[in-house]
């Protein structure tokens, strides 16, 4: 019987040259990485459901994929049951939350500031659509342990060397922090307590525009009063977004700092990437509590790099404060843009060693070794019915060159 | 509050320099893969339940970790809850179920024969003990629709020379051919149904010897009479095994494959490796069909690699049959002989930059860029209280000169 063959709802198998493609990606953003002394690091896939649901992962952890308990853990006799009696683990839906877990769990073999890089799959149950699956890859890096400025300026000087290394340009680095936002929010008049719900439809702003905010806003029910002094305040700092910032930002050195990184990511981006203050920047995540960023380009549609600060997160684990910012890029997103292109990595000198039936294979295999100590690539090719057709597939696959195994003549293809 | 920050139950971290290793043995390996024309794949993590538990994984099924059904397809309200109405994926135990899978779906882009390697992550449910880990990776290479001899010696060049490549060389290879074996156990008398069982006891004959075997056959019921005279036959192997294959193997051209291949594994061995024909080799998994081949060393304790051909096992999904052979390599056993060892993989020259509080970070960062251009590692280093416990641990990850910022002066360190 002929069974199914697709891979599970959401998740998908990747060909030989697509695999091509993201290895390349994957080692040239971790050259960079590491040129820049990040290390990489490995957490398992597996993870503790109390610390999942508990984590700060917002709307994803509604998303949760959860592993069923095993043995006797698994009491299905029970009346009532509920999904916490069935389930003791998950898979993560991100790389910060392992992460932070990581630094408590070896704090006594890593030295501050800690400096991570994570290339790895993550899990989310997203409803199924084109270019969103539910099993992929993140790419992050994070700082920890350093409350500078100092960090942030790394971490943006490391992920824009990156996107330089793939052959991307032209993109702008939105910055903006966190606490110039809310303070612009409570100057308003709005509460502490309302400051994450109105980030949250404030991050809308790109897509409902200023009209779509109050609407929402108001919906919420918010006092007109406060929710036109926001829209006002926003209008007004639309002339000179830097001197609005340092009208409502009550705190010393936010925007003093702000203004050295904006400064700094101008004199680094050698004509290859703009750098902006974005007032409207929220960046979705709630634990983010400084400095956010996020790096945007036509060609990419939406961003296609962010993160930021997030000195709350990592001390859960430790029960002391830790600081930690990250910079994250949409390693998927890059990958289909590649792969859209026909883009086609660096390769090595692939060779065809062309064979008959009755040659002795030891030897053949023995030869193929010869060229391949001296960094070749070569396959193996017996000349049977299928040689022209097996032969155009090596070709497309980057075969230049074949080598007659009998009289050792050479012929160049393609 | 303090929350619990080890790892799930039978995974665990991997600090920077363990993961360095890993990353080392892994590009080694894939490098000597790809140089053989082996492609890499790529398959998800999640598998359908169904396809799990009809796998022909053997003991492996009782391991298979559960994914929990989500929205409306969990219906907790059922009576006598059973856990296949809970469940409708689950995380794959091997890459050989999912390889299969993959060549169905994907057989249109792929041409014949068809080369891949996975070095990727499996999940088994397995009791934790040491240095057996509940979620690991396995390294295969498989030859998918080549039913020649040829597919099995070039997998074992391609294993020699992978393993070569890492610094591991005086290991043995052990081959048989399962219709040998099979046949041995037929002329002694058993029934073809008992073939499997047969030869799941005789697996163990390393641990329990001949005595052990017997005594367990004979606890099976099998009559005395066929079981003396499988171990007569045995015994009768000792002086000359070829000869005996010879003697009691039916199918033409099986031995006369068998010499062919060790006389080739012994041509290209160089020395740096052992071949040898084990009459008593099974290789535990019920789908091997024609070879059977391990790699073994008194270093590593037990076997480092495995494999063989299994011819049924692809067709399942395509409804028609299609030959295939597979190798792979016990990746976590390597690394952590190699961990032990203190093996420190070959490194990029690695830079300290020291700055002061009061130097310009952003020109630190420039400096440290034009470093970076020609190849270089740079960590960037503030002067502080920390600097000497900073910079020894800096020592210690392989840096091994400093540069002064401020006046360009250069110290070799270490």
């Amino acid at each position: 019987m002929k069974m199914n063959a697709q891979p599970v709802r959401g998740t998908k198998d990747y060909l030989p040259q697509e695999v091509e493609i993201r290895d390349y990606i994957r080692s040239q953003i971790e050259n960079v990485y590491q040129s820049f002394g990040f290390h990489k690091i490995a957490t398992p896939i597996m993870e503790d459901i109390e610390r999942l649901n508990k984590s700060d992962g917002g709307e994803n952890l509604a998303m949760i994929f959860k592993l069923l308990k095993r043995g006797q853990k698994l009491d299905l006799s029970k009346e009532n049951l509920a999904e916490d009696d069935l389930v003791d683990s998950g898979l993560r839906y991100d790389l910060t939350m392992p992460l932070s877990r990581y630094y408590a769990n070896n704090s006594q073999f890593l030295n501050l500031p800690f400096k991570a890089i994570q290339i790895d799959k993550v899990f989310r149950a997203e409803r199924p659509q084109k270019g969103r699956l539910r099993e992929f890859f993140q790419c992050d890096i994070d700082i920890i342990g350093d409350n500078s400025i100092q960090a942030e300026m790394e971490l943006i000087a490391a992920t824009t060397s990156a996107l330089n290394a793939i052959g991307f340009s032209d993109f702008t680095i939105r910055l903006n922090d966190r606490r110039i936002l809310t303070d612009m929010i409570l100057a308003a008049g709005f509460k502490n307590e309302d400051v994450a719900a109105v980030c949250i439809i404030f991050d809308k702003l790109d897509k409902i525009g200023l009209d779509g905010v109050r609407t929402e806003l108001l919906e919420r029910q918010y006092s007109t009063d406060i929710v036109e002094k926001f829209l006002d305040i926003l209008s007004a700092a639309e002339t000179d977004p830097l001197a609005a910032a340092e009208k409502f930002c009550t705190q010393s050195g936010v925007v003093t700092n702000l203004k050295y990184v904006l400064d700094f990511a101008q004199r680094i981006s050698n004509g290859q990437f703009h750098v902006i203050y974005d007032k409207s920047l929220v960046r979705g995540m709630g634990y983010y509590t400084g400095m956010v960023f996020e790096i945007v380009s036509p060609k990419f549609g939406s961003s296609v790099a962010g993160g930021g600060r997030y000195d709350e997160m990592v001390g859960k684990f430790l029960g002391e404060s830790v600081p930690a910012v990250g910079f994250s890029i949409g390693f998927e997103r890059i990958c289909s843009i590649l792969l859209e292109e026909g883009f086609v990595p660096p390769r090595k000198e692939k060779i065809v060693l062309a064979y008959n039936d009755e040659d002795d294979f030891a030897e053949v295999i023995i030869k193929a070794q010869k060229l391949r100590a001296v960094g070749k690539i070569v396959t193996m090719l017996k000349r049977s019915k299928k040689f022209g057709k097996q032969l155009d597939a090596l070709i497309a696959n980057g075969a230049t060159k074949m080598v007659n195994f009998s009289d050792d003549s050479q012929k160049n293809l393609g």
